[in-house]
């Protein structure tokens, strides 16, 4: 066991935290005013120009494991990256390694044919367009996957797409040009082989935004959750993901690096709002002193230290488990992250807020924001109920032998 | 003791129901497609409909005191009517029992000379105006009210009034007439005599809206919360209320019914969360079984009910208290009604919220937005660390004398 | 609704209140030594001596809602009796009003014969003997009643029991004298119609303590949980209660009182143990400064504060929706404080403990056992989560009409 | 980063459990029946008998660093042998690798004489003598060591120890032959500097025995918690620790490994109680169908796996720190695993409790005896509070410096 980072690892930790400090923070402002300026739904020129610097300085698509295409690294040593990135909204765009951007790469990389590569994934890692991702649907409980009922019917050499989709982040996005779309295209295969996934041009005749969610409130401008009607929209068979029948297969080797980006970024989240919390109560005075002479808000303050510590050290080993064993062998942890991660990241950020005064709650520090996504993170890829299940269901196997010994396997998790 | 309604309650409570179940849940939509439609600032016609309404079936200013003016009814008897009311966010609006102008109206009521009561009161009890109360200052720890810094200076027979407010809910209301404005008059008096509360007409020249302030992305239109900037507004001397010096003590008189208020509303929206999850539990389906299966799910329904039932009792106890001895013998239990509801019904819509899948975190059951108001509310009227200091002090105190018996007091509360 | 006490209860509350505080409160240390002394399992004498002040005072089966034997009080008025009672764990022994007596009396007051009045209530009543309640068994899971395997078997005009019971409270005591078994009697019968309860005399044979059980490390001394077998004890058929196939109703009716009397005690050691806490933080010093001037610490004692009241509320509503309209119509309340009140006291016992230091571990505070009495309360008479599913099903019921308003009824609980 | 063990520490993790599985669980019961027979405060004869098998398969005083006395394990490498050991609370005492002989052996080998060494050190690497710390008073808050009153005073060429010290570990063994006491020697001096230990034979005149405390009620026999009176203990001034003044030194010294013990052996218990659950769960009926279809029982087993995992991983990264940069570097994380681990202890063994039934607080099944250990140690070597605070203090220095930027250093942890 070793709890160091590796020296490739600690010189691109410290050369995104720099971009970060230099360039990324000081533009958050500036990206807030020019949305409020020129409307929520356009491309402040900001945001292109710190990816332009992320370029030059070889930080980019650090997520993608192929070393020709991106930076090669694992899940284990990407972990502490994505963490830096998630200190900041805007940072996972400027770096390329904003989801859902990422994963659809990551499909596209590993399952795409070479003309799907060549007309998709190409201009995604140079971010020339953006894409979404359409799984859950307003009609079911999405936390079970399998009720999933858009058809994707063939019709000659082409299928036909019906149906309707929500919480479809990006797609709002002016770039935004393809949709990875999950629906049932064999309502007559075993459960898990009944789904397909296909790539829909944003452009195709039948794709309709109905409308803009919000999230407590809040829009996401300029990337945006929509809801999108699908309506007899015509896509080429060229355009099938891997084949008929596979969208679990694709789903499921999308989910397990999914799971570490969306965990290591709450974690960002969460330490600068630790960072904030802490800087605030040294400087805020009531009745008297500051509030940091508090000791019940000195004890939120150490119980947060402790809970990211766990919350991190949980993530990491998953991401290495994932790494050495697959996703499959990892899939306890990677259920256990999903609900550990945002919880903690929710109470962090909740007591940030307080020490905030009024003032947390609106746009002001950005923490009201952060914890709405944290909140948003308990229920995607499948509300808490889920992953817990998982979870309970492989412990208690482990246990269920007849003679089974008392004494568990080194590690513990199952 | 006595755990049931007198028949006067009873029957209001009905009425009250009837008229909830009747026009205002289902204007909801209409009250919400109107603000879309006509921009988010006009007041759309449905709201004057249903005052009108509400007016015509006596269930008008039922929050006053005074038998001419309002329903004549004390706290405890009010509160289970100001907890129906707290069901829809539409209701106090529609039987002119919104704050902050319950509590505008009770200060005039109570401290304002005849010609305030002519100019602000009445019209503000036929809900032809609408009020704000400015104290929250952006600068200062709000949670310690003698920080506040705004500065109200007598200049020969005016008061020129400066400074910065926010949270000022009801100012961006196009009716929005008056701002009852506390700030320090008297520098040089002791710590609790320094302030004084004013009455500024909000078209005075030099106030001026700053911006409207978004809780977790909602604006809460067409009310809104505003920052506020005083710059030398004068006012004539007739408009200080009470006398200089007074401003503890009218805030002290309003604080009681305000909390009562407060928390018999979350209540409210507690119950019709608890309502909407059981509804909701019932008839969604997930993995082939309806969610109200899933005894974790049951178990989260139990609590919810136990805790309401908690936060209720409590805030009642209180009420009577407040009747029977005055808001300053029920100092502690004012305290502890403002940590333990909002806690509670944060909780019970936060359950509610995950049992609606991610439909539950929009705009389309109204959870998200009751939620960050009952979030907001640990904040309004003081950060829960400031009352549970409170209540603190009070029970540290009755334990403190040296022959002190190991016996309390019947009733428990200091 | 009315928050006060009546003039007999506070009459009452004071006298009780005299007693426990001139009598029973400097008794507790020469009890524990009385039992240290003279070994564990006989009575140390001051407890008769102060059985015999109590009865003098006319403080004497308070709980018994019979006017001529006990206190006529209904459950709403001796609640508050009770929960001074529940200050020492001497004092419901002082008073005659400790478990399982009170239940036992009850029933026999409700259900026995002339004949089994005679001989059990009336020394019972007079505390000239004690007696228990065997319902619990080892080798089945007891949150179901039904599960009850013990066997009642006619055998001419006896009945022979068999069975093995555990955590029999009293049996240890040296004059108990009455064992009231449930078992299974007419197997064929519909589930809830099975089981009988039957009076069996300590002294039969074949009736054997098999072991005395401890509750953490507690023996309860000198009254005991015992483990009982029971072998082929034979039993007139005059000691049969109410009926074959009765059990069940037997058990319902005592159940409602009995929850309310061990709620009630579980707030009055909340209470003295909060006593405890605040007079502990003010008086002990550590870095410089008492305890009591903690931030943190202060929060729990209002915290303990808040919560004691909450669940003080919730029984007292209980008792007297028990009071009125009976235990059937109050099951969702009877349930609902199973629930609350033990955790409730688990935690404000845990958070005196711990200001206690290493101290609170030990028997110099009587903290931790007060604390085992509260975790074992969260299993006895079923454990939470079967009175949660209670809670929670009676909700869904009350929500599942399709025509259901969205206004719930007044006061809330189903 | 890696989170494998090593190829000696997987042998060694084997081989432990081996002798556990073969032959420490089957002990147990032996262990605790003999304590019944022959009365509780002598050494039934499975203990030296298993000691013996321990030492001679090699596994033998693990816990030392020195490869020619020990294992010569880093702290990293002993934490998961130390895990399984405290899967049994006998296991710790077979393996010689228990508290606080452990760190009385440290100390001896880090600070001692050749002399000291020679007359304690290497019986107590055999298991021919016990001994004990004397630490804690009854008298002052020990949570702030600095107000430890006990004297140690010079008298000619040997000292005079007098004082209270009470929670005296193993001090009840028969064979326990020395004290390690820490005692004010030289008020004067600054306040860090005036306290040593001293080694105090256990049969020096003037050291008597006033109690065996309990813990919950546990006497912890044949180890025992005493309170201990030091009347004018006459010691030569041969047996004082490192020098007068160095006692913060030594205790400063033994604290970081003996933390890291004590927490791996509560995850170690958590482990072994949630083995136990699992296995309960699946095999008790109750409603007709196993506890393990309970989904509220399974979330918790769930939550239980998840707070395991995050509790491990952070002590593994603590020794890890300990090991590389010294406890002084390590201190956040030391303090911070005396406050998560009991805590997670004490949550998992309160569900295993709870799925055990009334059963689950008696000795039948170890997990409430556990469990009371867990709270202990939410107390030992200091309350949370103190650790919170020392968390705080760090955190708060880090974020303190005006130009610090807002990107943290790499792993988080001050």
């Amino acid at each position: 066991m070793d709890f160091t980072f590796s020296e490739r690892v600690q010189a691109l930790y410290e050369r995104v935290a720099a971009v970060l400090a230099e360039a990324v923070y000081p533009a958050e402002a500036t990206f807030a005013a020019a949305l409020e300026a020129d409307g929520r739904w356009s491309i402040p020129p900001i945001l292109p120009e710190l990816q332009a610097r992320a370029r030059a300085a070889g930080l980019w698509n650090l997520f993608l494991p192929d070393p020709a295409l991106g930076s090669g690294l694992n899940n284990l040593d990407y972990a502490p990256l994505c963490e830096l990135m998630g200190r900041s909204p805007l940072a996972p765009h400027v770096f390329n390694c904003n989801a859902p951007d990422t994963g659809n790469m990551e499909v596209l990389w590993r399952f795409g044919t070479a003309e799907q590569k060549a007309r998709w994934l190409t201009p995604l890692l140079n971010a020339e367009i953006r894409s979404a991702i359409a799984m859950t649907e307003p009609g079911v409980a999405s936390s079970d996957p399998t009720s999933i009922v858009t058809r994707i019917e063939r019709a000659g050499d082409s299928y036909l797409v019906n149906g309707r989709k929500w919480w479809i982040t990006n797609a709002a996005h002016p770039d935004c040009r393809l949709l990875i779309v999950m629906g049932r295209s064999n309502p007559a295969a075993p459960r898990h082989r009944q789904h397909s996934m296909i790539l829909v041009p944003m452009d195709a005749p039948g794709v309709r935004i109905v409308r803009r969610l919000t999230l407590f409130g809040y829009d996401d401008a300029p990337f945006g959750h929509c809801e999108i009607a699908l309506e007899d929209v015509r896509v080429p068979e060229a355009n099938l993901v891997l084949g008929e029948g596979r969208g679990f297969e694709i789903a499921q080797a999308r989910l397990g690096p999914g799971r570490i980006h969306h965990c290591m970024r709450l974690i960002g989240a969460a330490e600068r709002a630790l960072a904030a919390m802490c800087r605030r109560a040294a400087s805020r005075v009531a009745f008297g002193k500051a509030l940091a002479e508090q000791g019940s808000l000195r004890e939120l303050i150490a119980l947060s230290r402790i809970e990211i510590e766990q919350a991190r050290l949980l993530v990491l080993k998953t991401a290495d488990r994932i790494d050495r064993e697959g996703a499959k062998a990892a899939r306890a942890e990677i259920a256990m992250i999903k609900v550990a991660v945002p919880r903690m990241a929710q109470a962090v950020l909740d007591r940030a807020m307080q020490v905030h005064g009024a003032g947390g709650f609106t746009e002001d520090f950005g923490l009201a924001q952060a914890w709405a996504n944290a909140r948003s993170l308990r229920m995607a890829d499948g509300p808490d109920a889920v992953h817990l299940e998982s979870v309970a269901k492989l412990e208690l196997a482990r246990h269920a032998g007849a003679n089974r010994p008392p004494v568990d396997a080194p590690g513990g998790a199952p």
